[in-house]
């Protein structure tokens, strides 16, 4: 179904309140939940609002739970997450880095103990959407396996980086380290179909793009094979060290689905201490333009920038209402 | 054959002074050269002397370019390469960005009409091997097509990631885009086998792991297909603007094949702000031990972390002196 912008954040609101978040965390959490919505993020949007409110009832978020500055110096602050809820946390810190940023050019801060950020371009794009360019990372639980390896111990650890639109367009990498993702390959599943590329091993260790195969070996490939995993450890290893926090090893030790004590790293630079803004907008309009101009692939109706459909998504969830599937929809008004 | 150390360097020095490099450019770019050839990455160490010499001859590297500021601010400072040499505009931009890390915690440097720096890693292991961590990347030509495509309009643009290690083994994440390079391909084909993976598309758009097909098709694969492309495309964007340089289309622009007028990026971060050299070297060992003690897969002997390559082929190149193809030390001493 498709419910109106306001209809669905004030839906969401009231079962952040009731879970026991302040009128101010639940107006920010709703808005951004909202918002990646709107975005066709539903996986991390309105499909994630029952499990964030049964991780406040259990207490795997800390509903008061908010950063505390550890340490500082020049561009670089450390804060304590104290397990608060994850899209505050990373909030509080991505505009933080962007005031690092004003003074300095450049701004990093690092912060552990928090928990599930829900969808990582949020900070990116909370940066470009001010003007700033947003690298954004963080770790979680072991969900995919070393290259080489059977078992779960590397986090599919999202990385972003984005850049101020000079059209409305967002410019957004939000990439999470295996190929496909349980959510897709969940709904792959569903719709009876097999994966585009093989997204996992079988139990025999031979990729399959049958996603059922995969749900039940949980043996997800890494995107790039071992490249994705070598991209996925060294990002688990620098936000551990940029946030005086823990690895994936200690997320899974704390307990696998839980999704704590997540350590992440928020770089922000202000690209007009190093562009003029006609020559940002003049780049990345011309660089669009190149790539969408190439001959287009067998298959391809279309060459889209990293961004476009999220525009798309956007435009559609505005004219139409908000995208929110049935059975989700009912189960967060019975919250 | 294999060559000690100082013989290899200073046969690459040699050449270099013939070719107009100045004594300390040419020592500079001799060391470089030489410790990536005993890093076990030739073909951007031994194997790039000969063209690297006909680039100078050419007038395509300026053999007396050197960096010069244009803007800075705080923590950020852009340079032009003056098409100088792009080993040594980029260690002078890594090492400037050390100097502005020890002062702020971060620092940027954006370095714009700058020339092959060869070995991406080089840079992120020099911040790592000073104690601090090293994020860095360039935009190339257009050798890629984009997702969709069929023209290479994306550059195969590196991205490197490196941390200070516990142990002497390098921690280092050094990725093309592409899920193999041209050379992987080259050598793939004259030994008469297939890629582990499809690496490419053939005319009529399919995937192949024929190395000779996707040689002549040049539908290089990005690795995690979409993915890889985003994250060139993302790259090429930011590294324009952090340098007020070109972007890929630029460099293709002025002559394909002559890969300057890149632009870089260079993140220094000093992590002593942020973790004690304990809780560094504790989460390094502990995760490198986490994802090597898993379950082997079918097939597989080990599991590396990323890093662990380039300290076997140390090992191996400093017992057996460092190896260099035939063909390329001859070529290399007839010059």
């Amino acid at each position: 179904m498709r419910i109106p912008y306001a209809e669905m954040k004030a839906e969401f609101k009231r079962v952040f309140l009731k879970y026991g978040l302040s009128e101010e965390k639940a107006e920010l959490c709703a808005t951004i939940h909202t918002q990646t919505n709107r975005d066709g993020i539903y996986s991390h949007g309105s499909n994630r609002i029952s499990l964030f409110a049964s991780y406040l009832k259990k207490g795997w978020v800390n509903a008061e739970g908010a950063p505390v500055k550890e340490k500082e110096f020049g561009a670089i602050e450390v804060y304590n997450g104290n397990l608060g809820p994850g899209i505050t946390n990373a909030v509080f810190c991505v505009d933080r880095a962007i005031e690092l940023a004003k003074k300095f050019g450049i701004g990093l801060i690092g912060l552990k103990n928090t928990t599930h950020w829900m969808r990582a371009g949020t900070y990116g794009l909370r940066a470009a959407d001010q003007g700033f360019i947003g690298i954004n990372w963080t770790n979680v639980d072991g969900a995919m396996p070393p290259w080489g390896g059977m078992e779960g111990r590397l986090g599919n650890n999202p990385f972003v980086m984005a850049a101020p639109s000079p059209d409305g367009t967002p410019l957004l990498l939000d990439m999470a380290m295996s190929l496909y993702s349980y959510g897709k390959l969940q709904v792959t599943r569903l719709a009876g179909k097999k994966l585009p590329f093989p997204g996992g091993f079988d139990k025999d260790g031979n990729l399959t793009d049958d996603p059922k195969v995969v749900e039940e070996t949980r043996r997800l490939l890494p995107m790039g094979y071992w490249k994705g995993a070598s991209f996925a450890f060294i990002l688990d290893i620098l936000s551990a060290i940029l946030s005086d926090g823990g690895a994936t090893i200690d997320i899974d030790n704390a307990g696998k689905g839980i999704c704590g004590r997540c350590s992440q790293a928020f770089i922000v630079i202000d690209p007009q201490k190093t562009s003029s803004t006609e020559h940002i907008n003049e780049i990345i309009t011309r660089s669009r333009a190149y790539i969408k101009t190439s001959a287009l692939a067998e298959g391809h109706k279309e060459i889209r920038s990293p961004g476009e459909g999220i525009a798309a998504a956007r435009k559609e969830n505005d004219e139409k209402g908000i995208f929110v599937d049935d059975t989700v929809w009912a189960e967060i008004k019975a919250l």
